[in-house]
């Protein structure tokens, strides 16, 4: 017999790659962090000697989501500006107040309530985009979650960097830190079209592709910002990154709210990817990814949370069943979408948006061990005539029992092994008083 | 010092009605299954003595949630009709199942699960549309639930009734026998435009004349209900309703897809109600209910997760939620409907669409004791700058701590208290494997 660390048994297995029937009674053998073998449970106990051996009856076990774009530390935010459109959101809500609060410490605080939230709702790897991007680094590496963080970059000085030369200088240097990191990687992320000047993203581009790294960016988030390009530059947001030679394979096109037939024929020749995130599009009045349209030209579609000052959650599974609902509604053909696609893009299309294909996304031999189990024996869930309908659209992310990052089994009965959760709640609501009292912070 | 059974003190109180801002630190004092006061906290502990005080420190406070429309045995298909629309949905997947395998039994397990899963998740009074009304009712009021039964009338022979006249005795019977009773009531449920003729209209509706009884239909669901109505009426279904007479305050109008301004005056000059089943809509691919439309024209909105097999669960907080993300996506006007709107449609509203908005649906002295209680302090939820966004769009049902009908604490502690919840998952279980395996029922 073979010796490996952990053996995970459950009821249901949805290993999302390769693609087939949901698997029952089935077991993930894990050894170093990764998975060996997913096998039926008999063959796994005559053929391995565990170390530790985990029994999920009622469960169904699957690779960990992936928040493929997100603003972690703006769970610092949550609630904070409602029933407001994407522009007041962003330029009268939102930037006063990031102007104000945001340091170190912000970032921190954010950044550890987000990764508590996540591993709960058996998320276990999430794209970034914030200031400070070395805090959440830290914060992820630290706390046992996967991350790729944005090297964020955007014209105007912040209290992190004055411009351009700036921000790329101390993104390159956070790139350079983790090279090789097993958890944490990086992606260039300039902000989005109407904060990023032509000669920055020219040069993003050549680092880009020297370096092999994605560029993930905001793109046709609003109607504002199509509106705004055609001022500025006579162009559509994703024309002008098409002649500045950016639509290309690298690129991760986040939000694509509006788009035209000429969009979505520039993604698909581009090779570029999407990341729909239907809650914020939604609730800011932004309208919807045509995801069925995408997906029909190949274009692939990962989902996002986005930060939880939009949304207000970073619930990838339920924005799995948005996007289900989204895509029978909008398009008046249900099964457009089926909860297997829905599955796929929450999970292995988010790992290849964050460059993470090949360690991540799916249970596949080779792979990090980042997977998360959902307990389906609840009223609200049961029966169970199809487990894939069901994960979707009877499910709660709070119904996670169990998620694994990289083997380390980071979240069980009930509790966040690797960081003191009550102390990060007292901080985060340390940080809403202060934020609503609206004394203090830089600008004093 | 005054008595009281109970005093439950939580961190904020949503009232719903009177309308306000959030109660922080406020109690509800209840005796006798009825509210007596909701007040602070303070207040409450100098004024009554209660032989039971419970403190929530972290939790919000609320009227239990109304499910305006639901079929509550479908929780037995949950997941079994998947990715086809509406018309092959009912015609050949639903109905088939139907007439083989429904019998007192299985309306009776399927109701207990559905019992449990909406206890669990703040629900505390449903309106049930479903053979075998008489089991319902029973089933609801053997558990302590709070539910609105209707008396379902179609043409057609069923194993419960032959034809629109034993239907309708049967109803009467029913509404005798539960008249007067705290939990259980009685609407007239023609079940759809396509299944009751006009003769049987006609007589329901002097019948609800007569007896006051609310008119619970659905209505415009999907184009092809429309569609078949202009074929064999020359009408649409509403203008048909309205010459039949039955487009008066009683009517209750569930889904509401297909919506011209013509129906929207006549329901608004009717009087009517809608409910809005968010998630089974959007998912059979019928489109939306124009809900923002209709509540600024003052046609009152409730909310309604219809039957477990189309949407797939029967959780109110996300049909909230859905209906928010829905109503500001679709108007491009966020706060179109806002936090505090979403809720009222989730309670008041569905208590006046039941005929039950003077007993419940809000926390007001004299009502019912129908109240929920729910932990924001998880990483999820936290910290609250708003009360109600965080309610409506950062929380899910499974964090619903508490759950009182009539005053009494149905749901506590992770405990249903008045059901076998195991038995009631393994009866319905059975039902799963008999249903898939495809053997047996009324048609061998």
């Amino acid at each position: 017999m073979e010796s490996v660390d952990t053996l995970v048994c459950a009821r249901w297995v949805l290993p999302v790659e390769p693609d087939g029937p949901t698997l029952a009674d089935h077991a993930v053998a894990i050894r170093a962090g990764r998975i060996v073998a997913v096998l039926p449970i008999e063959e796994a106990r005559t053929r391995y000697r565990a170390d530790e051996s985990i029994e999920r009856a009622h469960h169904v076990l699957l690779p960990g989501f992936v928040n493929a774009h997100t603003h972690a530390a703006m769970t610092l935010l949550r609630g904070r500006a409602e029933n407001v459109s994407f522009g007041p959101w962003l330029r009268e809500a939102i930037w006063p107040i990031e102007r104000r609060w945001v340091d170190p410490e912000y970032v921190r605080d954010g950044t550890e309530l987000a990764i508590a939230e996540m591993l709960r709702a058996g998320v276990t790897c999430f794209g970034d985009m914030h200031l400070w991007p070395e805090i959440v680094a830290r914060t992820a590496a630290e706390l046992h979650m996967r991350a790729s963080v944005g090297l964020v970059v955007v014209e105007s000085a912040t209290r992190w960097a004055s411009g351009p030369n700036e921000y790329i200088e101390k993104g390159l240097a956070l790139r350079d830190e983790y090279r090789g990191d097993p958890l944490v990687s990086t992606f260039f992320a300039p902000h989005a079209p109407y904060t990023v000047d032509d000669a920055t993203l020219l040069r993003i581009r050549r680092l880009a592709d020297e370096l092999e790294m994605q560029v993930g960016m905001h793109l046709h988030e609003s109607a504002w910002e199509i509106e705004r390009s055609r001022e500025l530059h006579g162009l559509r947001p994703l024309d002008r990154l098409k002649k500045l030679g950016l639509a290309n394979p690298l690129l991760v096109a986040v939000h694509l709210t509006q788009v035209e037939p000429s969009d979505v024929d520039c993604l698909a020749a581009a090779g570029a990817a999407v990341v729909h995130c239907p809650q914020s599009n939604l609730k800011l009045g932004n309208g919807a990814c045509p995801a069925t349209e995408l997906l029909e030209r190949g274009v692939p579609v990962a989902l996002g949370t986005d930060g939880a000052a939009s949304n207000n959650d970073l619930d990838v599974l339920s924005e799995m069943q948005t996007a289900g609902f989204l895509a029978s509604g909008i398009t008046g053909r249900p099964g457009s979408l089926v909860s297997k696609d829905l599955l796929r893009m929450a999970t292995l299309e988010g790992a290849r948006a964050l460059g993470l294909g090949d360690v991540t996304g799916s249970l596949e031999a080779g792979k990090w061990a980042d997977l998360c189990c959902i307990d389906l024996r609840v009223p609200a869930s049961w029966p169970v005539h199809d487990v894939e309908a069901t994960l979707v659209y009877a499910c709660s992310a709070r119904q996670v029992t169990d998620t694994w990052v990289a083997g380390r089994h980071v979240y069980a009965e009930g509790t966040l092994r690797y960081l003191d959760e009550s102390a990060v709640l007292d901080r985060a609501d340390a940080w809403r008083a202060r934020i609503d009292a609206g004394h203090g912070g830089s600008d004093e």
